[in-house]
């Protein structure tokens, strides 16, 4: 036999969709940082990760229960694909204090975070022909996983002038018969907002008319910090079935343990007589699941992490979104439209006009690793890449959760930065301070 | 606007991909246990995982490593897709221990267990027309993601008569130049096997001719208690690239921590040349990560586990082996023709003309798990579903790590069993003992 050459090829599918990833592109700029050359240390405003700061550690309540899980030895096996039983009661208990149902254990099933319960959900409504319903601006793993799945994209506009609301005659005018469901992320990221109560009611009212669920993306639940309270999309279960994300990542500042949940909120019973609910958990079954050993620590975790805890992370955010916004007002090149009162991010606007050599988000947020040591998310990540044609250029986004002394920092690199890059230097009148 | 209907459909394509897998499997065998109908504790003999049994915990490093990656409050946060470097060069060195290269860092792709480094790989490996070279039996996971990502399969025979070795004039009869790869699992899954070096070097020397590289699945690396070591296949790195699964799973007894990862051995440099390594790190973008709280714990587990609790795992392996192969001389209906020399498993055999009321593999665990609260796994499972094509019809994989006294009396029921369903009960010489 003659020796054949090596000319196996890889998926080329894949890069297509992992271009679209928050990831590669917060890596691509952190290429451009050089402590040395700056003096500066690396700060790092560029994804929803306070826990490097002391004062965002976790609750002494989840280190311990997780100890104690390894301790117990009870949770080195493996377990079903839908989780153990006492970690998805637990969440079921813990989710159904806020809706009027009784959410359980079966409506509940465990995920390898976030990242993971998108990847299932948006596999299980890839049926051909089907179409999805994203915010724009959006979360980029959204994008990235519909790419790779093949199911299309319709994207509706969150409305910065009224506080990032959705659209809604937008989404009517989406939707078709082929349209499964909508996607939306509350409280918000990238945008830093929540949604109030009745605007939510016609969200739900909106998919009862279309025909379509909804995807309710709170892994930021409970996380604000403004006038409104966040109320969980499943309260309106009745009107169109609710599939809720969660996570332990950010509510209890544990992003790296990597756990979430899918629940399933749905009293008239749609998700289960269409399939969907099977195939979640057939999808779940060929993908990977979450440690046990963090699954054994879940029930723990739900039940007795101190409300004292969650109030002084909401507190540090409230601060944090105080002074990020007063503060940005001093910088007459950038323009903040809404204060975040939820999640962790605020989302900022380049007057671009009034810069000397920036050339965009990109271009921005290049520069300013270069320069000052310091990472944002360019808005073209949230974007889904086709930048220009969403309306949305020339944003960045921004996490506000850190030290505030950093953070404070952070703002006067920002300031440095903005006003050598000026077209004129210190001239405030080619842009007024807002 | 018209109210329309909850029409939305979910992807049915995941429910074929899911029916190939273990655990759908061993689920619907599940559901046939009734212990208050048998009054006997259930005994699951059906999947690798030992975890349970007191004589079979982790070693006390392995859970002091974990507690204290907990404590630091240094791995709470996000790792980058491929993994945090510490452990990442930990897993390098510990590789390159008994391999003729220094793997480094970056040879080392860190992942949520063996699951999500076959479905990783396959997903790379996906271009359009490809086919990849599967062995016969089978790990399901392997033909559950090659049907989920539509990659052609192609089985070659492992043999039975020659101690499960490598059928390779059948690879070299089913390769073309649309082959990407071959599939290996050593110490062997389901059969139990391990490869001798002669015979590695062989299958390497098929794979240079073909132009193919071998992904080997070394999940159970090191659990021999045979004749013959375990090879890592990267000693045949400079013959054909070489792709190496790994976990922490088998031999720390930590299977639900769904730790792995993927190691590359390419001294000639062909996986970065055609893009395969690039693929695979894209693909780790796009999926979930091994929490980072456990890969904290990876450096301390791999340097200072004993090698004391690793013999005594083998010694427990190797009295089980001994044991299990010399009661089931006992069983006249059933055989085990090559005694288990690795991994966790024996491959079983049924003479089905000797029973009266069982028509096949699948029927026999059934009835089994009705009958006696034990869960077998048919061979079916191991072998992609069309187990009347494959040759290997009416076989059982069984665990054998368990509690020796648990092993006896899993025998003891099995050997009931069987008489009780044989054609003509105690009449020994339908079906002389072997």
């Amino acid at each position: 036999m003659v020796k054949r050459d090596w000319l196996f090829k890889a998926n080329h599918q894949v890069h297509a969709a992992a271009s679209f990833t928050m990831r590669n592109i917060l890596e691509s700029i952190m290429g451009n940082i050089d402590v040395t050359q700056t003096g500066k240390p690396m700060i790092h405003l560029g994804h929803g990760d306070p826990s490097v700061y002391p004062c965002f550690r976790t609750s002494p309540v989840v280190e311990d229960a997780l100890m104690d899980a390894i301790r117990s030895a009870k949770f080195n096996g493996y377990a079903d694909g839908a989780g153990i039983d006492p970690a998805r009661s637990a969440i079921a208990e813990y989710l159904s204090r806020d809706i009027p149902y009784n959410l359980t254990t079966d409506d509940i099933l465990l995920t390898v975070g976030a990242e993971h319960a998108i990847h299932v959900l948006l596999t299980a409504l890839a049926s051909p022909g089907a179409n999805i319903l994203f915010p724009k601006p959006n979360y980029p793993t959204y994008e990235a996983r519909a790419k790779f799945n093949s199911l299309e994209v319709r994207h509706f506009d969150l409305l910065p002038e009224k506080g990032w609301e959705v659209d809604l005659d937008g989404v009517k005018a989406l939707a078709d018969d082929r349209t499964v469901a909508i996607v939306l992320i509350n409280p918000g990221n990238p945008c830093g907002n929540v949604f109030a109560f009745e605007h939510m009611q016609k969200i739900a009212e909106t998919a009862k008319e279309l025909g379509i669920m909804v995807i309710s993306d709170e892994v930021y639940a409970h996380q604000v910090f403004g006038e409104k309270p966040f109320i969980p999309m499943g309260v309106f279960g009745h009107i169109a079935p609710v599939v809720t994300l969660g996570t332990l990542s950010k509510r209890w500042i544990v992003p790296g343990w990597r756990f979430g949940w899918i629940a399933i909120t749905d009293p008239i019973g749609i998700l289960h007589k269409n399939g969907i609910v099977d195939c979640i958990k057939s999808c779940l079954v060929i993908t990977a699941d979450p440690p046990t050993v963090i699954q054994g620590a879940i029930p723990r975790i739900l039940k007795s992490t101190p409300e004292s805890f969650f109030v002084n992370i909401n507190k540090l955010l409230k601060e944090a979104a105080d002074m990020f916004f007063e503060k940005l007002k001093e910088i007459p090149l950038v323009a903040c439209p809404h204060k975040p009162e939820g999640s962790m991010f605020a989302l900022v606007k380049l007057k671009l006009s009034a810069f000397d050599d920036i050339v965009d988000d990109v271009d921005f947020c290049m520069k300013l690793a270069k320069e000052e040591s310091m990472i944002l998310l360019p808005g073209m990540a949230t974007l889904n890449h086709i930048w220009d044609a969403f309306g949305l250029k020339n944003w960045l986004r921004v996490s506000i959760a850190a030290d505030p002394t950093v953070l404070e920092d952070a703002i006067g690199r920002i300031k440095a930065f903005c006003l050598r890059h000026a077209k004129d230097i210190g001239q405030r009148k080619v842009c007024p301070p807002m």
